[in-house]
């Protein structure tokens, strides 16, 4: 099973790695990119799980492993089965 | 615009922060993960643009930019518009 997990800082967390980003591209000319956030991507592949199972592990594993929750949010999504 | 763009190593490149992960999750108990990688996502909020021309914008942006094409690929959604 291939799952998706996407870490992003929270919204009211500043982003200087995006805003160095967005800078570079208005130094590029491309000014219109408005705000740029930046964060990380998790490609996992499972093995011997259920669906439901999967879905139980896979927020476990974000929280505990992947994002630290105090700055970060994610999201998740089966890519394949 | 929200636009979302998700970097990740080409499958031939090694991926020693993602291996990283995966020993840790072993190391955790969690035997069932047989492979990480680990990628970026840059979300990005374009303005004054109309769908066709963000859609030539934003793979331009990841290939110049935010992606080194040599080792990485990239893929891309618009999110809101």
């Amino acid at each position: 099973m291939k799952v998706r997990i996407l870490v992003s800082l929270k919204e009211s967390v500043l982003d200087p790695q995006g805003q160095t980003v967005r800078n570079a591209l208005h130094t590029l000319g491309y000014n219109q990119v408005k705000d740029v956030r930046q964060g990380k991507v998790f490609e996992i592949e499972l093995e011997g799980l259920g669906r439901a199972e999967a879905e139980k592990l896979i927020p476990e594993i974000a929280d505990r492993v992947l994002a630290n929750p105090i700055i970060e949010k994610f999201s998740w999504e089966i890519m394949e089965t």
